[in-house]
């Protein structure tokens, strides 16, 4: 039984209350070059990232721009043979995922493959930030690429 | 001068302050069947609309899932000849634009012409629950549709 099973919480009797989502705690944009996106962003809408960080296991470099509740996460690749280095020769940029944050990242895992759902990772792994994240398929996600980062 | 231009708010001299960015309102994705995303989506993660609305102006009927201090919206089209048809036709199911929550929609939007964006809408029209919205196009987002949403 996964934790909490069995509770009845704001999402009804027999829900796993850590597999709730918490927040969006980001979407994520590709883009070909980090430091002209953001220049660019800072101009029109004069944000600018919280930090940058490079995740080496992901192969991008990363921007996180708070906005409110959430933040919009540009996302450059290490190199081309990289996923969003691949995205990019494929679709050029734009829109790559949303992220959802959960109190409990093997909870949600575990609810979600028993749901049927396609996992890109069937165990954690460390993101961008130190935390603790897991992707979706599209294929599960009406076409979205979905990652649930542990909020601790 | 636009207002509260030359004023030293958080963004710095000189900014309109009416132009911030106050939040990310919503991420939406373009769906086939509304009914069936809002399924899948309460299945696999536990959460539902806050509420339903067909927007004729748009040609699309939208579903509004919370998300913490933000929100996922569910687009699906009216009918195959409409923007939202037409995505799908071309790209599938996916993710479709991101939405920014400004304080003053006619401000934001004189600022971003002012800074060379191209802009789908120069002046608001009525969007989703009854706000004022302006679209700002891919290619001054990076590839990514901005909608501003003005919160009053």
């Amino acid at each position: 039984m996964l934790p909490g099973a069995g509770s009845a919480g704001p999402a009804g009797p027999g829900y796993p209350e850590r597999v709730l989502l918490l927040n969006l705690d980001h979407v994520a944009v590709a883009v070909a070059d980090l430091d002209a996106a953001i220049d660019r962003f800072g101009t029109l809408y004069r944000s600018a990232p919280l930090y940058r960080e490079v995740v080496e296991d992901q192969g991008v470099e990363e921007a996180m721009i708070p906005l409110g509740g959430s933040h919009l996460q540009l996302l450059a690749p290490l190199g081309p043979d990289t996923p969003v280095g691949r995205f990019l020769e494929r679709h050029g940029e734009g829109l790559h995922h949303v992220a959802y944050a959960v109190p409990d990242i093997e909870a949600a895992l575990a609810h979600l493959a028993a749901e049927g759902a396609e996992l890109i990772d069937r165990e954690p792994r460390m993101g961008g930030g130190g935390r603790r994240v897991g992707f979706v398929h599209p294929r599960s996600g009406n076409g979205v690429l979905v990652e649930l980062v542990e909020i601790t």
